[in-house]
């Protein structure tokens, strides 16, 4: 018989769909690394607790673990330099002469070896763990070359063999044209590499769990997304999209169209989008750490996404360029600051609609019976202190597949 | 002969005005908790080397520590509910009848015990200290009565005593009128509570080094600044001011005419306003924090700060109601993407220009000969890394008169 686990005294938030925020007192039961049973102590079954190990919460507030479902977390170098030449008022084009943009950041993720990329990955990957976070998302897509974005998959898996954390991958081939591409020969010739030798290629060795796109006019349009997606549809894998970042070219309904897992960014979905989204049960990742960095001024459209019924989800987007943000309790907080969303929304944003929009809706994302037992512990009376303070960080204890990860949480429980 | 410890192998930015944000490698010599000597290791003497303790800081980036010069981190309850219930779209009626406001504060306040605020202080003085804070100022003015003002600054005083920091204190009886006042007369005894017997007793005592006011349509007028002020100013007392911050009451001026150390907020301040800013040598201390929770658009007059010489800080505004933000490094970030600051304004305005703020610009905030050894050691190859990334902690020692915090310290020395 597999050990049990019984995680007594707790106050449960359980983020499952229907639930309110109101923390109930309660225990949760682990057996096998899963969630058994949730409710009043008093309905353990007297065998299952006979042999249980027990542990007491102290009355801390509990919830689902974290999950960022959109991250770049993996690559090389950071944009420290250029963020400061271009508050010191340099031009676009100084900055391109001292090498900043995205082709930086691609210079330098290329140059870095894979035990280079694992090192600054996990320093970051350890700051999202430190605030409760169980799975993260991780995108290729500063390789845009064949090796470099190999590379950057195997290291992104290679992040969950160092530290207790369920690994996401998603292949963003279509991220950016390679530097090197000059002209529309080279344009076409790097979208069929993508198609017809990489994403065959990481299928077959189950490199990616999805593939991504950057659907915009600074980027790809939406014929060449429609064949990236082809691509991934016909070698089993689901698609997602940042889509109407910067500019409405029908992004969210493109992803809708492939049956997209999420569509993300989306400032300038109009109601046709959202729409299309709620019909294919698409997500809504919602990033708002690239619209303060940016200053962006078009909000997503939050009622509207209300309005249709489309699930919304919150990440930190994690990049060097317009987010390096690793904090995904600041992420929340931007989402209610910024986007008015609710607290209700930003906990679900980081739960249960995290897990749907990396298509884990049946394994994650709330206190449920069969789920894993991926659990985060709070030193907090309610959820909405979670997202009302900034640069704070309550949490106890992180608990993945029903064990304490000692080294991210400040508690632990009395022996 | 005291104890000599030499700081080596440390890339050191000494933020001394007129220095750039460049590294320069060297070491750190202090004595008796202060700093003897900065600059090259071989032009330590040698007598003063033969004795010494010797810290290799293994080519990590070295800053003054961090202040913290405008908190208000000591008071009772918090605003998570209140926030909450904005979000869901309450209206203010329906937030004041839940109890909601500043009036919500100072009742938990009034209700908390000394040990009660210690210990939430201390909570959020720590998330200061793990960012490298070696100097906090702390505010009163959520109690609003004799007793409970006295109780928060000496609960602020003893903070100091609790953890290895400066803690700077603030009398702002002129926060806001106590709840229990209604009418005219009212607000003119409570005044001369504050300039007749708080004052005098605040200064007999020793239990602020300065005293603070609101002046706002909502607050305080002027006239009643220039009371409050004219008291601190006969008891020997130097004042600062919560000024322009949702309107233009010429609160920088009038700041400026009491020599204040500094005008706070500041988002309306005037031409004028600057002028006698710099005349006066008045601090303009700039809180991001704020502006962001409030989602104002009115920038503070940065440009104009610049013009005309105005010395610019920067700080976290700790409060429970617009601006619960327990991190320095994100209230620089803040300050550099909202308000435009450039890097070295926002590092200069959380150590050089901070200590000014404090009155302390001969103590602290500067790596200088004379100087406290208050130090920063941080993992980073350059200083705007501390202000580029947003949820990132880079620090790998806090050292306080030159001793390194173990409780706040990732790195310790190889012994
Ligand atoms: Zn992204
Ligand atoms: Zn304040």
């Amino acid at each position: 018989m597999t050990a049990v686990r019984i995680f007594r005294n707790a106050r449960i938030v359980t983020m499952a769909a229907g639930t309110d925020l109101e923390p109930v007192a309660g225990a949760v039961t682990v057996q096998g690394g899963r969630i058994a049973h949730v409710g009043a102590e008093a309905d353990i079954p007297a065998e299952i607790r006979a042999g249980a190990e027990i542990t007491d919460c102290g009355g801390r507030l509990m919830t689902p673990g974290l999950i960022d479902c959109h991250t770049h977390l993996v690559h090389g170098g950071d944009r420290a330099r250029e963020f400061e030449l271009r508050l010191d008022g340099a031009s676009y084009e100084e900055i391109a002469r001292a090498g900043g943009g995205i082709a930086s950041t691609v210079r330098a993720t290329r140059a870095a070896s894979a035990a280079d990329l694992t090192a600054s990955g996990l320093a970051r990957l350890d700051r999202l763990l430190a605030e409760g976070v169980t799975t993260a998302e991780v995108k290729s897509g500063y390789g845009l070359d064949a090796e470099t974005e190999l590379r950057l998959l195997a290291v992104a898996r290679g992040l969950g063999r160092h530290r207790p954390v369920r690994i996401v991958t998603s292949y963003l081939g279509a991220h950016a044209l390679p530097p090197e591409a000059t002209n529309a020969a080279d344009r076409a010739a790097y979208l069929d590499l993508v198609c017809d030798v990489l994403i065959p290629a990481i299928a077959r060795d189950g490199l990616a769990d999805a593939v991504d796109g950057f659907c915009e006019g600074i980027a790809f349009s939406p014929a060449e997304i429609d064949q990236v997606f082809g691509a991934a549809t016909a070698h089993g894998l689901p698609v997602k999209l940042h889509a109407d970042q910067l500019s409405n070219l029908g992004g969210a309904a493109l992803a809708a169209r492939h049956g997209a897992l999420s569509a993300d960014h989306l400032e300038y979905t109009d109601a046709a989008g959202a729409a299309a989204m709620a019909a294919a049960g698409t997500v809504a990742v919602l990033l708002p750490g690239a619209f303060y960095v940016l200053r962006e001024t078009q909000l997503p459209p939050v009622a509207l996404f209300r309005r249709h019924g489309v699930p919304m989800a919150v990440a930190t987007d994690c990049n060097p360029g317009t987010a390096p943000l690793t904090s995904l309790l600041t992420a929340m907080n931007m989402a209610a600051t910024l986007f008015r969303m609710t607290v209700a929304e930003c906990l679900a944003g980081v739960t249960r609609e995290a897990a749907r929009a990396l298509g884990l809706g049946d394994e994650i994302g709330t206190i449920a019976p069969g789920k894993a037992a991926d659990l985060a512990l709070w030193d907090a009376e309610r959820p909405s202190e979670l997202v009302y303070r900034i640069g704070f960080n309550p949490l106890a204890a992180r608990i993945v597949g029903g064990a304490i990860d000692p080294a991210t949480s400040p508690w632990s429980p009395s022996p």
